[in-house]
């Protein structure tokens, strides 16, 4: 559906003539997310307050046209590209931390806020906001619910949707609505906050979260454990879970992905470990002191050839930086990548990775994995040349392999990076056609026209 | 809608005649919960599996009748009793807890798990599955789910739906559905588990759970603090929280709350104290004790006049068994009881707790208080004789004055008992028009003829 020169106009007296474009610029500007596929949109609107938001979708719904919105485009699976053109809907400018109320632990703060400016917010009140994905520092909150955002953080403390209590947004008919509430405790009427939370920007647009916060622990004991062989370290996590004790991370990397860490930091991490965990636990000095303890043991006895200790929080922070190099270095292996995010029960970590191992070997594709295996969080990267249709092919074989396999094993095909549009041919692997059929149904009660982000989640986009 | 005879025999032969009755003592026993407002089943099933489930509801669709799911009957707001008549079907047959998977801190349970025979089994495994409603003795997972339980440790450790990371149900048309995962992190789809989760049985009848568990804490201890006023204690629960403690439980009593307790099993309790916390921390055991200690400051500090740690397993169990003493020897003030179940923001305890002074001063009526303080969920209970007009009408217009500030205040109506019946002619008090036409049309979606538990939440029952 393209845009017309007159619902253009309608779009500027909506939202002002400086916060809606339609200069190629902008359009290329807001044409991609970090999935890397281009969808040029007809227009871009800059909403700056939650009534514009539903002025612009009821003209959506009376002119015809998508709206897609969007936080910072870090999103991995195009949830925010406009595949079908129309608007693409910015949310920067909901960029206020509305409250933090100490006192009952809770925040409000708008959809565009920064991550990572909310995690300095709350600190600064001693308090703490856990959910971190890699993309902190730029991916905004609003995003991280669409996607249910988690991160590394997720083995002690859980997912986005464990702090969302409640919201303000916008339906896609442009009414707007309140959800949920300030309190842990409620039970009045159906979830729709907990609905909307990885719903991926297809069923409402957030304009405000309420969020739960924790007391900021007292003390944080970053470790690092070398192993010879991934299956080790794999087992290893295992063993720290059995035996009782949640990290509040547990980072894995494989050898290639300590090279590529290396290759943009230097030898910040071991160049030679076969894999490497980057644990942390928090709590008070005590409880840190005694976790560290206990892990050290556990590492050496599962067979860590080394286990060390950060002893200050600038060691502490190369060793995140060098975790965070990882992704944007892997290009050295390859022009392209395809990024994938299963999850598999913890214990089934050593069974993945031999599985990577074997696809690796039979197709002679680079994969490097590295991820969150403290909540069996597997970030796998098939680095190739996609002009070269042989390697394509492979590497699309392997991923669909790497699916079937993870269902197998009792997983699921998206920890925290969604549907989007790059996983949609895969969703019936997961999703039966029963639940399927009820969701499309859901999709529908709240968007009849189809006019909000269409072409995402249950939909194969060409 | 009266049950046929032809109808009768089919759900005979769906069940076995065993497990399917029209007597009159069984009608009796499956019309009420507690809520205690009656209405008649003409027919009581008990299904055996899944696929009996969906039988069942396959021919309700068919020869249109209701069905309404029932666990244990516990629960407070009439959501599993049958106001439209039809069939009750009765859970209790799925008792089985299939697997506890310690390794990845995970359990799959049949519905009709009696709550706290799933707390016994974990916790012989060193595990942990922390929702706790005071009826857990008899209340099962299913009807957990159902209502989104809550109970005392939610303070630290939330709600069921915390917990809750997949299940396999029947939907009200009777196919069978699966949905979540067995992993903390998936964002595949709508999030159709939490959905079902506080549904209250209208959209979804759940045979089986998959539940997240956690370590079981080394060590906790258990303290009560007596004050001289409410108030008093009311503020010293903000004061912990802003001091960054979160207690595992901060339960609160006032004095009719004590004198109740006394009633049933002597002065296990101060009787004198105008109100008292009770209190748990947990943890490692340097951790608790911190964790005690700074409590009792801060207790000490706000004005307690005395503080006590509990020196034994069975002085804790006494001061427990003191609490849930209080809920059945309220009638002592009255042969009737409207039970309310509010929750504010913590720091508003104090303004509510002055607010039922003031109408109960006004209104010369018998309230007592007693809740989880730590989270702000307050039970008030008004005791009446609810064939004194007068009186009931003052009870009724003093709960809807309470309902209102408790919106004001920015809090909710319902923190673990739902609506059910009994609260829904207030839900509009808390949920706007636009959000309660959206339910609506979510349960049309799932329920097409309205066999599943009709006359609930959204709906005004005679």
């Amino acid at each position: 559906m393209a845009l017309q020169t007159s619902t253009f106009r309608k779009l500027q007296q909506i939202t002002g003539k400086q916060h809606c474009s339609r200069e190629k610029e902008d359009l290329i500007c807001y044409s991609y997310d970090a999935a890397a596929k281009t969808y040029l949109p007809d227009v871009v609107v800059f909403p700056g307050n939650i009534e514009e938001i539903s002025a612009v979708l009821k003209l959506a719904n009376r002119d015809g046209f998508a709206v897609v919105p969007r936080g910072a485009g870090s999103g991995m699976t195009g949830g925010s590209v406009p595949v079908d053109g129309g608007a693409i809907l910015v949310m920067t400018r909901f960029s206020a931390i509305k409250w933090i109320d100490k006192g009952n632990l809770v925040a409000c703060a708008e959809a565009g806020v920064v991550t990572s400016d909310f995690h300095k917010a709350v600190e600064a009140q001693g308090l703490f906001y856990p959910p971190d994905p890699s993309s902190s520092e730029f991916s905004t909150l609003g995003g991280n619910l669409a996607e249910c955002a988690g991160g590394p953080r997720a083995v002690k403390y859980g997912v986005t949707r464990d702090y969302v209590l409640g919201l303000e947004g916008v339906l896609p008919t442009g009414e707007i609505i309140k959800t949920g509430v300030q309190t842990v405790k409620s039970v009045v009427g159906y979830d729709l906050t907990r609905l909307f939370t990885g719903s991926e920007g297809t069923l409402c647009i957030v304009a405000s979260l309420i969020l739960r916060l924790l007391p900021l622990p007292e003390t944080i004991r970053t470790m690092t454990a070398v192993f010879d062989r991934m299956e080790t370290a794999a087992e290893t996590v295992s063993d720290i879970i059995q035996r009782g004790i949640i990290p509040r991370t547990i980072e894995y990397m494989d050898n290639a992905a300590i090279k590529c860490s290396e290759s943009k930091l230097g030898p910040v991490l071991p160049p030679d470990a076969g894999a490497l965990l980057l644990m942390e636990v928090d709590g008070n000095k005590n409880e840190a002191d005694a976790a560290a303890g206990l892990l050290e043991d556990i590492c050496m006895t599962g067979g860590a050839l080394k286990v060390e200790t950060a002893e200050s929080d600038e060691q502490a922070a190369a060793l995140w930086q060098a975790r965070r190099a990882i992704s944007p270095s892997l290009f050295q292996y390859g022009p392209d990548k395809i990024n994938e995010d299963i999850v598999v029960p913890r214990n089934k970590i050593p069974d993945m990775v031999r599985k990577i191992r074997e696809l690796r070997d039979k197709t002679g594709l680079t994969i490097v994995s590295f991820g969150h295996a403290g909540d069996g969080n597997i970030h796998f990267n098939i680095m190739l040349d996609k002009t070269d249709p042989v390697e394509f092919e492979k590497a699309e074989k392997t991923v669909e392999a790497l699916f079937e396999y993870t269902v197998a094993l009792g997983g699921s095909i998206s920890g925290e990076h969604g549907i989007g549009i790059t996983k949609s041919p895969f969703l019936e692997k997961e999703v039966g056609p029963v639940e399927l059929d009820l969701m499309k149904k859901i999709k529908k009660v709240f968007d009849p026209n189809g006019i909000l982000n269409p072409g995402k989640i249950f939909y194969k986009t060409t």
